[in-house]
């Protein structure tokens, strides 16, 4: 396959945007993404969303958003892999341009949370789970995530507040990131006294509603090399790995078994190890979920994921920056776009243009999209080729 | 791009499936392919399905499905382009082998539409318009094909019953499928008299809400003919385009340019014309629709796909043989698995396995699948190869 690159990026700033529809998102990020590649249409559009048949009423979103941005004629479908669909949507547009099936892909993450009345959000994100075996018994998403926090605190000796600094470094990064939805800084004392969602779950360990949208675009890294004026960013690896969507058929539930097969898949075709990586985009929809992405793409031992942001390496000074732009917690969380906004992200520190949120020097980017409780997993290594 | 070919076929029969789940459903198509194909597992699995999430409440397809069948650790993702995302999900996989991604993938159409409950199947279809212009202004997918009809008969002076070849030609081919949902065989006087759903649409112009699964196993060319034991079937050509979702966005409503553009480009990709076609698995939803799509695809001249139906052409023996196994009328019209039934059996009719509905000698076989009312539309050419 082709080796292929980043030549474009766009975003919306992550929000409640109670002014734009779903498709005006979507043309936003699409637009901004063209605009900064020097590209008038795209050949093909991957649109990953997860939740625009349950809140918008609205499916067919390559077509509807492919046509508002004025590009009848392409191809163009949507992705879904709940929470991952945006990580998806860049995979398949790698698949497309590495393939040689066309020379210009874009990978468009969008979500509209905000047009669920009351408590339809909450429902919808249950489809993330087994709805004939989890959501069916009343467990909803957070819940799920709480019974693997307990699990985790449990087997492993941890307090609550020992999550703190994946929170705290979310929102440390996001207070300079104008696309991010929280930018006020946060202490371990304001973590730990916010009022519980599904115990352990406090406000702060998770992830908000919100709209966004994010895109990329990717061609040959040929064609890069030759016309774009950015330094060139390489999709190193795209990877990634199935497990059950239910959490009791997995053989060891604090153990993202497809996380860790498409880390190491990653790793191995990029030709790196985890101490290469100067940078890890993870996937801090909850705390316990960085924690675990930690430890399954080898940058901590099993268990020891808590232990390791305690030692102080996660911030932009520190051996292993995450969430650098203030990740799902505190950038947001429009799930479908989310994995689009991971690769953004990575492609801003590896240009060098992530402003006060540099990371210096970096030339190896992870980004990892988890959808489900780790059902279905993305990763992502990018790399600024020299 | 490598060569592709199609060595596995699986589906189940179509109709109210009571007593299966979306994933049971989604599992046996899977493993009748792969056990047609005598292949252990897939490296990839495309899922396409538009209504999981509005009917069964469940997302997350590629994980639940690929997971179920066995094959954790494999890559998978839903693929979602209304009623045309059985065919997305078969180019997918086209796209994932033919460009070297993997050696082995499968597409897996599935659609549980029995799971709603009173009307809102009918809602959940509605998904496929567009919801901010269309559906909210209370037009069901059903009227606004009406819609289309009406203007249809209006504009070339047809009257309803013009359209009762394609109807009567799709209930005749289904009776020797057992497969089927509709097996009984109808007159033009029967289609004449059903009962009007949206005028001018009767009930015998439309398909019906039903379930089904189908699957189809993708692999490169070369490996097909040395593992095989059937007939090289090989994908001449996998090609799709968009048009707006909404219908007064058209410049013509009654051409369906997206159909044409990818129909046109699926010829040249293929090296051949429309009158090289033996047989046309269209996408007849609505009889309106099989009209619109042999005028797309350059088999009837522009407001004359009902006078093509008229000459008597359409049947087994006839020169253009369309739904030669009951087409969605009459084999049923499980949305996001029809594209894939089409793919099945065009393979069945290259293979020569086709049985009672074998059109003899045929080599080059059409399958046209449309999503929405003509927005986003897949075009695959397959051919028995020497």
């Amino acid at each position: 396959m082709r080796d292929v690159a980043i030549i474009g990026i766009g975003q919306t700033p992550v929000g409640e945007h109670w002014e734009l529809s779903l498709r005006d998102l979507g043309y936003r990020a699409l637009r901004s993404a063209l605009e900064d590649a020097c590209v008038e249409a795209p050949q093909m559009l991957f649109v990953g969303n997860m939740l625009s048949g349950a809140l918008s009423h609205q499916e067919n979103l390559g077509a509807l958003i492919g046509d508002y941005a004025g590009h009848r004629g392409i191809e163009s479908f949507k992705v879904e892999a709940a929470c991952a669909s945006g990580a998806a949507a860049v995979r398949m547009a790698s698949l497309a341009v590495g393939g040689g099936a066309c020379d210009v892909a874009v990978a468009l993450g969008v979500e509209k949370m905000t047009d669920g009345r009351g408590d339809e959000a909450t429902a919808a994100l249950a489809m993330a789970a087994d709805a004939d075996y989890e959501s069916s018994q009343g467990l909803s998403f957070v819940a799920i995530n709480a019974l693997l926090m307990q699990r985790y605190m449990h087997e492993f000796g941890y307090r609550h507040v020992d999550f703190a600094p994946f929170a705290v470094t979310a929102h440390l990064n996001a207070s300079t990131n104008a696309n991010a939805m929280f930018r006020s800084r946060i202490t371990a004392e304001q973590f730990e006294a916010s009022r519980p969602v599904a115990s352990p779950i406090n406000l702060l360990d998770a992830s908000g509603i919100c709209d966004g949208a994010a895109a990329v675009v990717i061609v040959p890294a040929d064609l890069a090399r030759s016309t774009s004026p950015y330094p060139l960013v390489r999709i190193a690896a795209s990877s990634s790995a199935i497990d059950s969507v239910a959490l009791h058929d997995r053989r060891d539930p604090l153990v993202l078994q497809a996380a860790a097969d498409s880390a190491w898949r990653a790793y191995s075709h990029a030709g790196i190890g985890p101490e290469d990586i100067d940078f890890f985009e993870l996937h801090d929809a909850f705390t316990i979920m960085a924690a675990l992405s930690l430890e399954a793409c080898g940058l901590a031992p099993h268990g020891r994921g808590v232990a390791l942001a305690n030692e102080g390496v996660l911030g932009r000074q520190g051996r292993i920056p995450i969430s650098t732009l203030g990740g799902l917690k505190a950038r947001g969380h429009p799930v479908g776009a989310t994995g689009v906004y991971q690769i953004v992200e990575t492609v801003q520190q590896l240009r060098g243009a992530a402003g006060e949120n540099q990371i210096p020097g970096a030339r190896f980017g992870l980004a990892q999209n988890i959808g489900g409780s780790g059902a279905n997993v993305i990763t992502h290594i990018l790399e600024r080729a020299s």
